[in-house]
């Protein structure tokens, strides 16, 4: 998508040196634009564990060049047999997962990079296929979230006939009526991915056939990913929008204000249970108490078919409690400038997700289709997974 | 309560001059602890609107002292006729009622000095009365939240000795199993009241009374009165807590690790609609969601006989979207300064309450006992109220 009209992904090659990965710094956004270059394993770590990157499908393909760039790393070190090398990336692998505990994506990205490595007869072709597996994942997500946009379209096109048609029965005809309303929470959009998003898909594409479309912006406290991500994004793109506290969604839903709900994921068990940012469980419960769509853009890498009970399966990541003492932002001499919100002598916890049972979703939106939060649903669409072992 | 070892209220008159009435200006709180002298109507209408103080009882008992403080003010400018001063009188109420839409108790307040004046035969003696009847509903809130903290110990000591229970039955005994978890969204703590609080009354009465206590401490955006005030008061009197984001508590509830929740409000209905900080109905709906009890702190001058459906009749105050985009702390060198956290392309909304529906309560702690959030359960304690013409 577009900053200052020009195109950018979150994650490319530098374009004239292949040892080099760059990102755009996330943490300084939106009152900094600044890309970073990536050379090293440990630079990897660094971008993920403190969330220079972050978003599901982008910590996947983070963490695929990270497989690369250790790759090249321990190749060019020192002359190395390649049991030792193997050996080596294994270590990789450990130490980026270890990153993040709660995405899926991670962990996949990781995995298939290591089996397509694992069948490559010397480094120098092991280490090339890193890299073409690494470009692959990320294509797949930019495809993926592509065609998440394209199923999420369609409801949103429902959903507009039906407000046009509700808006010419009523006696006050205006164009506000018939605007879709959709609350997000965090971001799941292009800046989470590669490219469109996930939950922010939909309304990219229905932003751009025409149809009219305002989103409330969840702050998504303590990292304020809304506030600072997705405003930013949408911003960008010329979607209206209005940022909200994370308290207010309930409200606004009491009052028709919200017609649909959509989020991402960092996970999704095959049952259809959702670990997505902290918070979004609570907008589900409003949602079903309200009676609005409550709909999850979820890339088929985000599903983990090994897990069924996404509340008692699905470790939930524990982060630094100074995320919530602390925030930062534009200072009057425009400066980023960290504060204390707190008193000294008060303990902090910050849980990062939490788990939105399948029974409060009311449909995963893939890159195959729409289908309910259930085994069924999920295995309607990827019928190739009927025969994994559970 | 205590600050710093020693004992304040909200809100009192100058020991030394009676035409001064002293606050805590809690804007700065927990980060600078400073006395604000105020002498004039206006100064009382910035007190109140711009939040120096807050919370429905020291609302009610800020805007009868400036009630008598707009008395002293008219009587003493210039010779004035008794018609005129009853005038002014009146205007003065309208300015102090406008300042605040939701908190009922600022309009009972208000009319109460008001319905105590005008049975009073010159301005001396009025205004007089003014100051006599803001001391008399300052003592009475005082009294409703003590008496609030011994009802509700009632409820904390029977929780306790079921947890006592489960924990000499399990295999592991130990102490921590037994402290009751509570949470607790926005201040409607002392600090929201004059003394006690009404949500934390309860608490300090079962930590004064040797019951092991923590505190889940809402952060409460956009005004963080959680991890500014009630966080602050809770470690000036010892009371274990953990300040979290307003997203965690689904997951908290979810995971067993919160045994109730208490709140106040604002405005609670003849019926038991409860109005109360934005993000209260959230809390709620994952309390009944996990079958966690949700109780409420209502003083019965936080109680409007004369609505009944809450969704639809309680005002909903709309503030300033500033206080959404910007953020004050405590920066490196300790001072206090303002961040920007949103886009400057971004709007923001800023609704300040919400309404959790009575059949979402568990039951209503007031100063005569805990009644259900029912008409039947509040006319069983306030049965004078059914003469009441609705």
């Amino acid at each position: 998508m577009n900053i200052q009209g020009k195109h950018y992904r979150t994650i490319w090659l530098h374009p004239e040196n292949e040892q080099v990965v760059q990102i755009i710094d996330q943490r300084l956004l939106p009152h900094r634009f600044v890309i970073v270059d990536l050379k090293t394993l440990e630079d990897f770590e660094t971008a993920i564990r403190d969330m220079y990157v972050r978003g599901a499908p982008l910590i996947g393909s983070a963490a695929a060049y990270g497989m690369y760039m250790a790759a090249l790393q321990f190749s060019a070190s020192q002359p190395v047999a390649l049991p030792n090398f193997k050996e080596k990336m294994q270590e990789a692998a450990a130490r980026l997962k270890a990153t993040r505990p709660t995405a899926v994506n991670l962990a996949y990205a990781v995995d298939r990079i290591l089996s397509e490595m694992v069948v490559r007869e010397n480094i120098a072709e092991q280490t090339q296929i890193a890299l073409q597996t690494a470009h692959d994942i990320t294509e797949e997500s930019v495809n993926h979230c592509h065609a998440i946009g394209q199923h999420g379209l369609k409801l949103l096109e429902d959903i507009y006939q039906k407000k046009l048609q509700q808006s010419s029965q009523s006696a006050v005809r205006n164009h506000q009526s018939s605007i879709i309303n959709i609350l997000t929470h965090c971001n799941a959009g292009w800046l989470a991915c590669i490219d469109h998003g996930t939950a922010t898909a939909p309304i990219y594409a229905a932003h751009d056939a025409g149809i009219p479309i305002h989103v409330w912006v969840d702050e998504t406290r303590p990292r304020n990913q809304g506030a600072s991500l997705t405003a930013f994004e949408l911003a960008e793109h010329g979607v209206p929008h209005t940022v909200i506290a994370d308290n207010t969604g309930g409200h606004l839903m009491q009052h028709g204000m919200v017609d649909l709900v959509i989020v991402g994921t960092d996970r999704t068990t095959h049952m259809g249970d959702v670990a997505n940012k902290i918070g979004t469980y609570l907008k589900a419960l409003a949602a079903v108490d309200n009676g609005v769509p409550f709909y999850v853009g979820v890339p088929s890498s985000s599903i983990d078919w090994s897990l069924r009970n996404g509340m008692t399966e699905i470790p939930i990541e524990e982060r630094d409690a100074g995320e919530v003492h602390y925030i930062s932002g534009l200072d009057e001499n425009g400066e980023v400038r960290g504060v204390r919100l707190t008193p000294a002598a008060s303990p902090a916890a910050n849980f990062a997700f939490d788990v939105t049972p399948a029974r409060l979703v009311t449909g995963l939106i893939t890159e195959r289709g729409v289908c309910s939060a259930s085994e069924d649903g999920l295995l309607s669409l990827f019928v190739e997974q009927k025969t994994f072992d559970y």
